[in-house]
């Protein structure tokens, strides 16, 4: 997969590009970064990259020129005629796991990420094929967009993961928060791990686990329920769970 | 305000806390960041900061001896008796501006990032007052949660923003999206800005302005509407957007 991403701080990305899962995935290369400085690509003589906005009001737009010309450069140097081009933006489109699964299929994503500017909106309407919101807070950029979603992605593409994570998905994958874990040592300073957990009864173990991932899931973010079928069994834990609870 | 971040990826943070407006909070000492690889706390012979789950299962968990004392040794050498300490994962509380605000009114954020493995619940327990979750979506670690919610919460403090970021505040500060912005040229290659932008006239400006954050969130993001009052000309407003839409 290629990924370019258009920024005014290339800097920004070296760490978190360069180290773990986003590293390993280039070694192994199953993708290549390419991050780009757009005010490389600014026409005029002083390379300015933004301008006031019509109509009044404070903050600087970014001009469409300089970004619409490096996507064409992009689009061209990796002779890909349809990649995805992301905008990260408060108005896009919420994040969500299915779309990272979605975006993981593709062979080409161009990410384009503002900085205290907002967007001339032809950008928008004739650059970008999605607008991404990472979530309701406020960020200086778009560059934390972009490497949230440059992480999601890449760590789904087929070459990259070992078993290491496997447990990790295996919340999202059942649409329940994850249950509780526990390792050594069995006392902790006094602070002691469940009794079930250390008895070898996989059965017990099995039906602790679910019970607390619905327990979780109920006490934290109900809203799941809406999105998932319980099995028959899920159902009655559930039950149990929600007398518990009362 | 002190930050400490605990990792096992220290490098990850330097591109994004070195930069831009993160950057700039340290020059004005409005914030002062302290990144810590929490297996310098291990008490173990070979630093080991993971252990297999009891129970059985893929995946390893973080122990809790390493980062009980990390975190120990960080609240004493701050002199700070109640810092907020924040886990970032997905069981956690769904992040959104209004904890941002709350977080900006802290002394002391420490944060807790996991990679690859899971925490031992005892962490989540006794040590952490907040556990956080940027979004619906897989991460390889906790580290990009934490930038995020640095970025987020250090931009609010007083001393660190200009005016130059005002106009991103304005959209979440009327709960809607925001409108449409256009700069300059006018017509470039043919794409034009709206008639309106460029009248002069202050009073259609704003009227265009308001019905397209109207339009934009109702076409967008309909579920914003549940949580703001809108005033009776924005009421006015909307019924028109409507009646575009259908």
């Amino acid at each position: 997969m290629q990924i370019d991403i258009l920024t005014l701080f290339p800097e920004m990305f070296s760490g978190v590009l360069g180290q773990s899962m986003l590293q390993k995935a280039t070694e192994k290369s199953a993708v290549n970064y390419n991050v780009v400085n757009f005010r490389d690509f600014a026409d005029n003589k002083h390379s300015t990259v933004d301008d006031y906005p019509y109509g009044g009001g404070a903050g600087m737009v970014l001009k469409p020129q300089p970004i619409f010309d490096a996507v064409a450069a992009l689009k061209e140097k990796a002779e890909s005629k349809q990649p995805r081009v992301i905008l990260l933006c408060p108005q896009g489109e919420r994040y969500e796991q299915k779309k990272a699964e979605e975006l993981a299929k593709e062979e080409h994503l161009i990410f384009i990420c503002g900085h205290y500017e907002g967007y001339d909106e032809r950008i928008r309407e004739y650059v970008v094929t999605d607008e991404i919101s990472i979530g309701d807070y406020v960020l200086t950029g778009g560059e934390l967009g972009a490497m949230v979603v440059v992480d999601s992605v890449v760590r789904l593409l087929p070459e990259v993961l070992g078993n290491q994570e496997s447990h990790m998905k295996d919340s999202f994958s059942t649409g329940l928060l994850e249950h509780p874990h526990y390792t050594r040592p069995a006392d902790f300073r006094g602070m002691k791990v469940p009794e079930v957990l250390l008895s070898g009864n996989h059965k017990f173990i099995e039906e602790w686990r679910n019970k607390e991932a619905l327990r979780r899931t109920l006490q934290r973010r109900p809203d799941l329920f809406d999105k998932i079928k319980l099995t028959a069994e899920q159902e009655k834990w559930l039950k149990e769970v929600k007398k518990d609870v009362e």
